[in-house]
């Protein structure tokens, strides 16, 4: 029989049990639609409470769409948006930021999934000149595609490169509470007060069923934000089952331990792959997945057992997620496996 | 103290418990996500069972996806789509359906919210003219804005005039679990069986918690559309949560004992309002909405206690919704109100 | 043998010889491209000479590219355009405004192709509803797309129940020159002084080759004015050939001359016509067209001779439209032929 | 006193006198408009007989149009374009392929300005995978931004490895002539009969005014090109004024003269440069263009007197264009005038 959870990603997990509460919870009687309910202010608040109060916050279905809607309200279409050549609006949203936009996507290769200030100055470039287009918007993914997790001061100086040149920085937060648990800061401490624009927050990978927020911390960003998440498909007309799910994560921060449960089931699965013969971590650990490099062979055998996803084929690099309800049991039995099919 | 059912819309309602019970049922251990896993699987049968075994079926979010993308599936952007002026797509997606589509929606003004045939035939010109939009689809409500519901014949007549010029027909099925309810009819016989193309299946307004369908009778239409879904911000990555809502929805029927019943309400609103004087009932009462004319400066004073929608300010008129749970007693006092307020 | 000339549209008449012959004075050597030359720069001083020295003027190759790339510089994706449901943008564009803008069309019927306030106000409402588009531009056909002409005093209410809401009126003047000459007012009069915002300014039809300008008399308006025509793919590298058209038809005000003469051929054209029996003039006949009901069976057989466009197909008119180069012999010949045909 | 003729871009460059008599030739009476005249028809079947009867021909008013309106009549908005990342659609374009087609552009780095099958094979992947956009289109440029030519047998490995995935190859011919000259073939050789399914055929900068073609070598993907055309605001309602530009420019081979002229003054020019010191010609002068590496304190100097552009300002190298009308007195005086800057 086949374990019942895998390392493939953390959104193959299903939805953390006071999520499920939280929805039951908000199942009473009618309230009026779209967003313009208790729950849904009820859950704002929460975000103000974590983000400050002159905040603006949108609830939309997923995260393509927080990061989409988040890059329209950015730009214009003749405009570009700088991101690292591995982002997941580069990679895997099959163009929606293209088509949402009009923007071309400009991708900068990284050594470790992380934009720098130096790689983002060769690519401003063109600036005024009618031929080309003109970036807007830097985004960066935090933690990154590849389980690593930007420094505080790494953020800020992308900001301040940013504003400078008014730009913005937006974060795509799909596991935003890893790479606050992982730092040891909070929510507003490594978006906000570090200089992030528009921040993509993920419930979804986190115990979440499918909810995501996306934060303006000036709200003059978000005027028109009503308009383009409706114009793009992304309202709700039963809000208060997406504001539920953001109502049981912030409780007793529930977002924060199970973040910080993924990000340590990580660690184990690394310390104990580490006297696999054959088995080469290659990114640094710093949230909730490892990125290893095994013998190619050995891939099929193990897909046979657990799934997960190639990330590089070429170079041999499988991607294994840790989610909010791995347990230690499952990261042992797996990495059994694993020495073993390597054998 | 408000009562705790309003009029408002369908969607002010919660989720019929059986959806929220089914949500807890998948969620057990991991499985695959965006769609590839047993829960979508079965889901999907289920149309099957109901639709024919030879149709493709995706889960959406909301119904304006469930629209925009389906009608992105069968159109160019030089072509055109012809709905009625009080479309959903038309009036109520903020521009949505353009925007996807790059498309033209041409509006036609209709008696009851039904487009006829003689209606879309004037709107069916320029063809082959460069300068003009190219009409490839015919879009209808069903049950329509306005609370009635197009006879199958009315369908197959409308059909029969798109294919006969290589158009297509769709079919917005916000509340086509009202409409079947209405007819008496199998949802494959008034929507496959009588030519439509592509059905937008709603399942939100009739218990859902946020889960629409979009169903290809012919499934060459579809071969693209998993990349319009992910391009259009609209995959889900623990679809086992959209999965579970319409298998609780077919499950003993839920869906239409919930269409039923909210159609039912509709009828004894009406009975109710007959003799309220200074209300007129003005479109038929056909599915689970009541339009009502009632003399405007009423108006205020009803929504003091019972949210409502003015639906057209110039004629004085409104729109009164009833839902999978409205009871008879919600309906009763509401109608005392009315009387009172009135009076 | 067939006459040289048509009534068909004044697109199918030539370039005046002045405008050939500037094509040849700008030929000589290099200068840089895509508008950065003194040719261009010449052009524009005319522009401001016309309608004051803050205006931004942009050169385009024709019209829909004036017309959409004007509403593209005025709007976002959720925001709307109203126009008459005969303008040119709704009718004859292929869609192009809403491709390129993303923007919902919103028509109106007029009895004499002019829109009136009293009809904007109906389309003007759901303001702030995210549900609904929001209306940002008013756009007019000057002279209309049936042969008759604002008033000053039409634009400037237009143009003030636009401002009062913070939308802006954007004119289509194609046929702007005949618009002028038929009301006796100099250019900026009828547009600038009266409150329009952007103009479309058509040389095309008035004797040039291809060139259209876009003026905004906000700078501020066109800021971003030139990535939008780079981007929508209006950047001439050789501009000096577009600014050269400027130049003839400004000289010695040869668009005044061209404008005056077919309009003037207009008028002959509606004399003559008028003790035909069975020819009844539709429109007042105010630019340099003639839209005329004839008896149905008549158009095929004056389409052998003379080519033309039927404009209502069921009301059987037909539209005559003068030129630059109209002789008065030309229209004597035709109104014989029609009186023959009709006979 | 300035030169008149610079080396900055052959679009600096006038028209040719035989095209500005061919304009003057058609100025007679009046023709049907948008194409459907004779000058256009005598144009079109000139191609015919370049390319073979059996292809569909498109007249558009400049090399962005035909480069975008190629790829969005080749592509959906999910699929991709392979190009290399110095291509004129990647960086010169101002996003408008991005914008048209709704399109990601994968750009890969090349050594010479072309793309190899090996790298394309690179770029193919994720097909099928709904996450990832779909490659369709590989884009090269003929001659390439870098004043190199493709071979024919290495058009020839794109086109196989496109068409055995189902993919187009589209060729942007901005200078299609020099690279037909420089390779001593037809243009039907060196395109058609080496499997390119589109080409953007230049004429502006080989002698036009304003006028490029877009060449469908299999008529069944043109069917819808007329639409997209109109829509994307490239149909000229004057088309004989395009139209002419081709006749004039095929008759007595005149772009081949052209074409070959240009491509011998710079032979000219990298022949005279080589032995002024200080300066490296950094790619194969195969073309019209000549990239050489400079003393970067030069650069303004010599701005001074010639209009020219850096092309990587990083490396210090410049791009020197020659045209049609360029002489070899032109020639000698500019590299007399870089040795003397330089020394």
């Amino acid at each position: 029989m086949k374990p019942s959870r895998s390392f493939a990603s953390d959104n193959n997990a299903g939805v953390h049990p006071e999520v499920l509460k939280s929805l039951a919870a908000v199942n009473e009687g009618h309230v009026v639609g779209y967003g313009d309910d208790p729950y849904t202010a009820s859950a704002e608040s929460l975000f103000r409470r974590h983000f400050g109060a002159d905040i603006a916050v949108f609830f939309v279905f997923n995260g393509t769409a927080a990061n989409c809607l988040s890059l329209k309200a950015l730009t214009k279409t003749y405009e570009a948006v700088i991101c690292a050549e591995a982002a997941h609006i580069y990679v895997d949203e099959c163009g929606a930021p293209e088509k949402m936009t009009g923007c071309k996507l400009i991708p900068l290769p990284t050594r470790d999934g992380k934009l720098t200030v130096d790689a983002v100055r060769k690519a401003y470039h063109g600036i005024g000149d009618q031929h080309h287009v003109q970036p807007r918007v830097i985004s960066i993914t935090q933690a990154t595609e590849v389980g690593t997790v930007y420094r505080p001061n790494e953020i800020k100086a992308l900001a301040e490169f940013a504003h400078e040149r008014q730009m913005f920085l937006h974060v795509d937060g799909a596991r935003i509470g890893n790479a606050a648990a992982s730092l040891g800061k909070g929510l507003r401490e490594c978006t906000r007060d570090v200089g992030v624009d528009v921040l993509s927050f993920g419930a979804t990978k986190n115990g979440g069923m499918g909810a995501e927020a996306v934060i303006f911390f000036n709200p003059d960003l978000a005027k028109e934000f009503k308009f383009y998440r409706k114009q793009g498909m992304q309202l709700a007309s039963k809000m208060r089952y997406l504001a539920a799910q953001f109502e049981a994560l912030f409780k007793d921060d529930l977002w924060l331990k199970n973040a910080r449960h993924s990000n340590r089931m990580a660690q184990l699965l690394k310390r104990e792959l580490s006297d696999v013969p054959d088995v080469r971590i290659v990114y640094p650990v710093e949230a909730n997945g490892v990125f290893a490099r095994i013998p190619s062979r050995s891939i099929p055998k193990l897909l046979k057992r657990y799934f997960f996803y190639p990330w590089d084929i070429e170079q041999s690099v499988v991607r294994w997620m840790c989610s909010w309800d791995t347990t230690e049991d499952d990261v042992k039995k797996f990495v059994d496996f694993v020495r073993r099919t390597l054998a």
